[in-house]
């Protein structure tokens, strides 16, 4: 036994199809994007629909995902051990840098943000958890590639797009910024995503002492900079969490 | 063709049954508990470890929910239409009442939490997005069922659980109280499923003036009610974003 199951994996490129793009789509989109037959594809669409991870626009006619998608999802999360042990300590972080504080971790060739805590202002937030961010131009996924030998492997294949005049994409240099950020235990992200946006990160160890996460502040560059430079006391902060989370975890010492 | 596929709907069985109770489970315990051979189980497991639907834990070998759930949780959030026109009315929601706001949509026999804004204090609160709620006793629910047809014949056949004393669960008594849902247009929970908890909550219809979610003001019933009734200015706001939401679908005047 122990082979995979056809069906089940189309259910799962489907899936992943949904996900992506158009995110609504018809019958003979989905099946020519996957190469199926249309009576093949309808009685996978079908099935899940049935489970409710599809859902049917009455009027179009067009799938898109379903509801059953975000209540295992929002189980994945409960039985989470790093994010339940991060909970308080990333509220501390929010509160003690004044800035947005998310958990990620490595998921197919990005981060998945598992966990985020909003700018402790009155400010308007949409909710990142569940979001993927790339891994070469981000300060978590930088942590994440430094110390994961698997995140390490998918940067050096993956697409390094440039989304600013900052970002690097050559593999010499990210190889040089990872071994800076193993050298001095955090890395960051200054308008190298998102223009005027810079983040800190550092990594969270396990009782194993393995990279298991990565946990950041994000903010205006304005705010997480000063002259230039990140400033001291925002690096300290991250890297005191990520510390206390590891310790939570059994990591021990530092 | 249009027939359902079997092993789609036994890994939608896992998936169901590593998000309830154990949540960690063996081979064992998920070939037993859907009985299934061991063979076909695992089968069926690594092809959903493989597409990251499920993770095994090194050390135990047992098996728990994988983080492209999580991924694709998220995906279902960005492509609905109700929660996107209701991100704006909800702010303003928790603001003015300065309670939390749910918004919840009928997914199986309860309500989905699709978005959830913190009461607007410092206090730290858990996201409850991806939880549910049950029909019977929730303000949510009761708005749901009162409004659905298909909620409303859920909530005959579910287990009435008495969450409280003060939970309904007669069948008689809950009609009931669904007529006067009706009549005045929102429902209430009045510490029926939580102790300590009181909530108001009012329908959300579409352009075909279709019941499509409710949204709702969930607090401490000290704060939520005044002198053993509930606040009419926060009734009020409730059912003032319920109509914001659903003018905003299309739903016309009222």
């Amino acid at each position: 036994m122990a082979r995979t199951i056809q069906s089940l994996e189309r259910a799962a490129a489907m899936l992943r199809l949904l996900a992506g793009g158009e995110r609504r789509l018809g019958l003979s989109d989905i099946s020519s994007s996957l190469g199926l037959a249309k009576g093949t594809a309808h009685g996978i669409l079908r099935t899940l629909q049935q489970e409710g991870f599809v859902e049917q626009d009455d009027t179009s006619g067009r799938y898109q995902l379903g509801a059953e998608l975000l209540r295992l999802g929002n189980s994945y999360l409960d039985v989470h051990e790093l994010r339940a042990r991060a909970l308080v300590w990333t509220d501390d972080l929010a509160r003690s840098s004044g800035e947005a504080v998310y958990l990620g971790v490595l998921h197919q060739a990005g981060v998945l943000i598992v966990h985020h805590v909003f700018r402790p202002d009155d400010s308007r937030q949409v909710l990142e958890v569940g979001a993927m961010q790339p891994l070469h131009s981000t300060a978590l996924g930088k942590v994440l590639s430094a110390y994961d030998p698997v995140a390490h492997s998918e940067i050096v294949e993956a697409d390094r797009t440039a989304f600013t005049p900052r970002t690097l994409t050559g593999l010499g240099e990210i190889e040089g910024l990872l071994d800076l950020t193993r050298a001095r235990g955090w890395a960051a992200d200054v308008e190298e995503t998102w223009e005027g946006v810079a983040s800190v990160a550092a990594p969270i160890h396990d009782r194993r002492r393995m990279p298991v996460g990565a946990v950041g502040v994000t903010g205006a560059v304005e705010r997480v900079c000063q002259e230039g430079e990140l400033r001291p006391e925002i690096i300290a902060a991250v890297r005191d969490c990520a510390r206390a989370v590891s310790r939570d975890l059994g990591a021990g010492r530092f």
